[in-house]
């Protein structure tokens, strides 16, 4: 009795307690190391963990990679690459829809405005932090961690070169100093086509089996040449089994284990369904705009998959959140654990955590769905430029975080990007949005008239696209460099638009913030008090930060049958013929071209039980050895509730194999000379 | 001077008095006979308007249509016939989408829950109903106003055998008694396919130019045998002229006309947003479902059409509403006219009425997005059942106004119709509608637990469906017959599910039928005292009865372009090569096969000005001699804020030409034989 329970607590209240299966986004310098001797014999030493960590690649947009050769070759997903591509296609050449493959090194396409990280070190900086904001209002608190961030960043930044973040962690309890190598110089190497990449379209995302190779191969330049890397992944030979222990090594995005329940609460009732009518609203107009013409649906297509996708995993959220079992489970673990922090002497103080986060979520409640920004590429642009000259007029360490010195070159290198802007995309994503700051605020308030101007949302976003010379990023540096004069004298009318929408943004910001430090602080306290009562051994809640998760290549059980671990690249052919051909089901020339040269048995895609999430999508999955043995690519629709809570008994990690990968590029893409530099 | 401010005031403030243009959706048994006099030196006679109106016919399903031959064939639109095509469908003979040519009589298929109405006559009871509710308190005042509604309905029916509506005008100002002769045995005809039908698909809905062959021949059968039918629309055969006068005589469903300005608001800031989120839900919703396979994209298919047609109107209307200029012109006009109200005598005390609307619009957006009931098929039947049990132990007066005995017959065609209902389907909505539930009432509810009982949305709503036994017809009527007793004892689940929702929808029901007479008893005066000060000959706002329209044939003015009157069929397949022949720009096989036998010079659409909504669907256009010349199907985008101000300057109603349908019958259907009947 007393294990079920413990493993209940260990499921549903933190996840952080390493004693049921799997579980676990572990930080590199802080491993599992006994938990993986007893359970599987094996022990990471400091030089596997090294090298693995060294050939780990973050992507600014939300994704993973590794390094695959010692030329600079990056494997990611095509659904990570997909913003790129999108960048590198135009009406005439279509990459993310197409594919590409380069001919040599001076085809390999730039990416506008790529930026890969590889985390070169970790400093534990808790002491400092905590000093600076101890005993203060939550104001003041907010005010002064951001500054001594900012402080702690620009020293690393000016005494290693390397980009520094201050990383959160458990909530609140720790901060750790991440230095990254950056690359900023990345190339498009090879692509296969959208149709194989995403196999089965919408309908079978976030489903298994599945059959989907995708993948999308960078490499990255220093000083206009291909660079060297030391660490990078060996590519293994061997096939997978079933059982063996893989590991993977990624940047999960967002957890919230350590959340209470009336944390789960606020996302149940208000966050989610928020989000959700959000996301719909977006979709169907991107729908709607794509009916315009085939362009116009190409323009659409990376919004639209990424709404898509959002959309089905927020729905699983909810669904899972919406499960009174769930919840009940969950209230229970809770119940206990704050019975035992209140009997303690040691942690009784800290008992009072939960009664904050509950009072803070009335107040985000009370704050929901405030539009004070306006979500479209031209508009963020404006914005940028008009709270960069503010902010740049202060001290580094009272600036606005995405403004801090150690962050600039990142900025810019988005700001100034070269991507192409689609005016007729902008007017109606910014048309949508000056919509939904009327219905929000009504039509009556004083902002909505001012934004308005006297015309419907419609014929002033036509306005706005059609007067702004902000789709040149020579007119974007100019103002950049003119600073809060520049500003001040602008006639541009997305800057003047960004400037009425300032004062609202900057509150709203100053007002989540001061509840964010809050719910740091709380959080820090429950994560200390039910460290105190369950013991030490946990990992935190992801934070798009470098992570291990393990476990092994596992079949499962669904409506009464296993569903094996792998399928096969005979089977994308079967799957096609199941589905009729049709819509998303059309597998691309190059693979009917190559049908009789593809082995039917090789592994295509599979799955595994490690612990995983949004923003390990490319990470690569690895054997004992740390040789490259596939690619993350999607979890199944069980494992969408692992954000708040693991289990490993039907919830799997999905990935592409590195045996698809490399028959695919040899045989259908006649990428052999690619093909020959993977794991050299 | 004086002329502009009368003519926005009529435009935007009642769009009633007859000053501008040719507004209104004119009543029969009042028709604008002075103005046609004067604008257009023509005087519909008695005989000409009682040959319009009853050659005209109301679909249950929310559209019109009318007789076109002596041999009961009705025409109205494929969008119209759409409910009942799909109904007449499976997964091997889809009519909705591949159209349908019978044979013979025999081969005539019968829709399975139609009926058609044709107004026989129309009766002003408004001094009765006023004398029931006069000094009556607003809850007392509804009941007492329902009672006799349905006193003198019964009352007709006994006398006359004719379904029989009292229908409020005006705001609540008049109630007319409308009777019907009913036609429940309706057989499909002919359909073209749904390419050609709504060839251009969402993006061109609401467009024009356009090329639609919108239509649908249905027979009404009496006895078995097909109905002699003494008023109907003879075929006309000269060709409509730019300027040309028509006249549309349908049933527009709903116009906010004399809404007042804080009206114009609450669905500006409240009504609007909150019902175009639930479309966008619901379309996503339909999109993914129809995903999973062909079949599950024809189950589908009806309820998306439907929920992409309204929002795009919805996104119109709203747009309108958005714009500050609109809503200024609006305000101005109505503080002149509550000025003038003031001011005179007669009708000082009616002044208080606009700030009586003003409260009850706060009433209302406090309650908004209640849900007190769910929108699957299998769940309405669960609710009618258990609502029926109750309220037929009440007299006839007392009940729920749903199931007045003079309703009865056309309740039960729907309810226990043998259209087929699908498992999967029925499944997706109700685990969306108790999601929508738990949103809006948050999980901790206690209605929500009890609906949820323990599972998840998805789950409950999997259960239900699976051990509901109310699929079957007879198993409807055996629990309607059995009535309390068979309802107190039921174990089937949705029938205990409509029990626990049951006290939610009666309170919800009462709580806004008490606003409504609220809102009725004041825009009665608000209608008194607005004919007071501007004088008479008016027409009120659509309520889905018998209206007639008129206004020329006439090209409008769009981005500096004159866009012609007419299409024409040739023009059809320029539009199909114009856009790639892709996606929803395929004309069907059949059109292609009959390429070198259609003219091109057959006009195909055209515009005209008369004031029309939907509802008007299927709307004959006859011209002076009351022959047809066409079918109203839709609007242009400009004329979508028609629901509250009429303008002739872009505004357009959009038709299907006589010739069209005459020329396509003959030589792409070969449908002569049914193209000999028409206007026979």
């Amino acid at each position: 009795m007393f294990r079920k329970t413990l493993c209940a607590l260990c499921l549903l209240t933190l996840g952080s307690t390493i004693t049921c299966a799997d579980e676990g986004m572990w930080l590199f310098n802080d491993l599992p190391t006994k938990h993986l001797k007893e359970r599987y014999g094996f022990k990471p030493t400091e030089e596997w963990a090294k090298h693995v960590r060294l050939s780990s690649v973050r992507f600014n947009v939300g994704g993973s990679g590794s390094f695959v050769s010692s030329t600079g070759l990056v494997l990611t997903n095509h659904h990570v690459a997909s913003d790129t591509l999108f960048k590198l296609s135009n009406s005439e050449r279509d990459v993310a829809k197409d594919g590409y493959l380069a001919k040599d090194h001076a085809t390999e396409l730039k990416a506008p405005d790529l930026e890969l990280n590889v985390l070169a070190a970790i400093e534990d900086v808790t002491d400092r932090v905590m000093a600076a904001v101890q005993s203060l209002s939550a104001d003041k608190a907010a005010e002064a961690r951001r500054a001594v961030m900012a402080e702690i960043e620009k020293e690393s930044l000016d005494a290693t070169g390397l980009r520094s973040d201050v990383v959160t962690l458990f909530g609140g309890s720790k901060f750790h100093l991440y230095r990254y190598r950056k690359y900023t110089d990345v190339r498009l190497v090879w692509a296969p086509e959208a149709d194989i990449a995403f196999f089965g379209g919408d309908a079978d995302n976030f489903e298994y089996p599945r059959y989907c190779l995708d993948v999308t191969l960078f490499r990255v330049y220093e000083n206009g040449k291909p660079a060297k890397i030391e660490h990078h992944l060996k590519w293994a030979d061997k096939v997978l089994e079933e059982e063996e222990l893989v590991f993977v090594s990624g940047n999960p995005g967002r957890t919230q284990r350590l959340y209470t329940v009336d944390a789960f609460k606020y996302m149940r009732d208000v966050r989610n369904p928020y989000v959700l009518n959000f996301i719909r609203r977006k979709e169907v107009l991107m729908q709607q705009f794509g009916l315009g013409g085939i362009e116009q649906k190409r323009r659409a297509q990376d919004d639209l998959f990424g709404l898509q996708n959002s959309r089905k995993a927020y729905m699983g959220m909810l669904g899972g959140l919406q499960n009174p079992a769930i919840m009940e489970r969950k209230q229970r673990a809770e119940t206990q654990l704050v019975a035992a922090v209140r009997q303690n002497q040691q942690t009784r103080e800290l008992a009072t955590a939960w009664a904050d986060i509950s009072r803070l979520q009335k107040e985000k409640a009370s704050t929901q769905g405030t539009v004070s920004s306006f979500r479209s590429r031209l508009y963020d642009i404006a914005e940028t430029l008009v709270l960069m000259a503010a902010e740049d007029q202060k001290p580094g360490t009272e600036r606005l975080r995405e403004f801090r010195d150690s962050a600039r070159e990142s900025l810019e290198q988005d700001l100034f990007s070269t991507a192409p802007i689609y005016p007729d995309l902008e007017r109606v994503k910014l048309a949508d949005e000056i919509a939904r700051l009327v219905e929000k605020r009504g039509g009556d308030d004083e902002l909505v008239a001012k934004v308005l101007a006297g015309r419907s949302p419609g014929d002033r976003a036509a306005q706005l696209v059609s007067d702004t010379k902000l789709f040149e990023p020579a007119t974007r540096e100019a103002i950049a460099k003119g600073g809060s004069a520049a500003i001040a004298s602008s006639v541009d009318p997305l800057i003047q638009l960004a400037k009425i929408m300032e004062p609202e943004l900057r509150a709203y910001r100053k007002h989540s913030e001061e509840l964010a430090e809050q719910e740091r602080q709380a959080y820090a306290k429950i994560s200390q008090a039910t460290v105190a009562i369950q013991g030490t051994g946990t990992y935190p809640d992801a934070t798009f930060t470098l992570r291990l998760a393990f476990g092994p290549v596992r079949s499962y059980q669904e409506n009464g049958a296993t569903v094996p671990a792998w399928t096969t690249m005979g089977g994308a052919f079967q799957h096609e013929t199941n589905h009729g051909a049709k819509d998303d089901w059309k597998l691309p020339k190059s693979w009917h071209d190559a049908r009789a040269k593809i082995t039917d048995s090789t592994p295509f895609n599979f799955v595994c039980t490690a612990d995983i999430i949004g923003g390990n999508s490319g990470s690569p999955v690895i054997n004992r050895q740390a040789e490259f043995v596939g690619i993350i690519f999607d979890g199944n629709i069980q494992s969408l509730t692992s954000n708040y809570l693991y289990t490993d008994e039907v919830s799997r990690a999905v990935s592409v194999s590195a045996s698809a990968i490399r028959e695919a590029m040899r045989v259908v893409y006649g990428a052999d000379k690619y093909a020959d530099e993977l794991g050299k």
